[in-house]
């Protein structure tokens, strides 16, 4: 495997891609990495939708301006964060870690209850905007882990979420779309990004050390 | 190299660091990553501070609930993202870009126009709250790295964040703390996280499939 450096290098937000299937195998270690990427107290208040049919993708993309690497990829992530923190929401994932370690329902109550009154003390925008940034580290996680497999990813903010929570009746399920990862292969020959110079901030003025 | 899914299960949000020191090549290597990582329309809203000075990180600690993995990491990192975006923020980093790339100060012109629009026409708390989330991309992207070269961290967003703005003079360099991430040893001794089961919500619950 390349170095996370070398990837992060390869990678780029690629702006054409070719159609070319990423193998099952690879869509699932991208989705396993996103799943254990840390998250506030271990709510993991978000899901990802795949997309992989050619209609739907095309509706996508009317409700994304347009762009090709929607229908071009071989799957789309669509990144969809709680609308809310809910009790029901908060003791759901604390009773299932308790299940899973093996432990009696009422064990951690106080931590338990501690956890419900912090998060849904916070009003429903508060919460959603605080399980959306949980969201963004899992797509940070998702394209490393693209990256490293040498999977094409296209990181996108750009599309119109009402109309995309509507298509995909999102909100009915307490969620809210948060960003989309179309995956699959640069189409190198006409791709106007691929071969400009990737250019980050210098990094003596990123880093700060105060020693 | 581990896989990253390994890396990954490897890795949690460490309660209890022995003070070993991490050699300056791993601490760059995910300095790098986090510096590499994407951000929207490639403006890398923030900066990373980092912190090895014992006394400073007592200082730190004390406005971060008293965690003791401040004072017991190697170096702590200080997500800071920018508190708005600004005219000269915004034509600075594609000024740069086009300098990086050859091209004359004036290329682009259209494109830098509108990123200025679009950007400056947010307030700057909703400016702050999207800097902020590309700050969590690269918060994710450096958890990973730190995982895969078996570097324990422990992501917190539990710090009184106005605090550590005033204590770091932050808001003089137009920037607010957003995440800390410490990075050192576990200490397996002492740590009651250590050996409890990693848990995450069901994998057939967090992904949802639509074809």
């Amino acid at each position: 495997m390349m170095s996370t450096i070398d990837a992060l290098k390869w990678r780029y937000a690629t702006k054409k891609m070719n159609g070319e299937k990423v193998s099952q195998d690879k869509v699932d270690q991208i989705l396993q990495a996103a799943h254990l990427a840390p998250t506030s107290s271990g709510l993991q208040p978000f899901k990802i939708i795949v997309v992989t049919n050619p209609e739907l993708k095309e509706k996508i993309k009317a409700v994304a301006y347009g762009q090709s690497q929607i229908t071009d990829s071989s799957h789309l992530l669509i990144f969809a964060a709680w609308d809310n923190y809910t009790e029901d929401r908060v003791r759901g994932v604390y009773a299932h870690a308790n299940r899973e370690r093996g432990l009696p329902d009422a064990a951690n109550a106080d931590f338990v209850n501690n956890m419900v009154a912090n998060f849904t003390a916070k009003t429903a925008e508060e919460s959603y905007a605080h399980a959306a940034k949980q969201a963004y580290i899992a797509f940070g996680v998702a394209i490393t882990e693209a990256a490293l497999l040498q999977v094409d990813a296209t990181p996108m903010e750009g599309f119109e979420a009402e109309k995309l929570d509507e298509l995909l009746g999102l909100r009915a399920q307490g969620l809210r779309s948060t960003t989309l990862l179309p995956l699959g292969y640069r189409d190198t020959a006409s791709d106007w990004l691929v071969n400009l110079k990737k250019v980050r901030t210098p990094q003596e003025d990123f880093v700060i050390d105060l020693g």
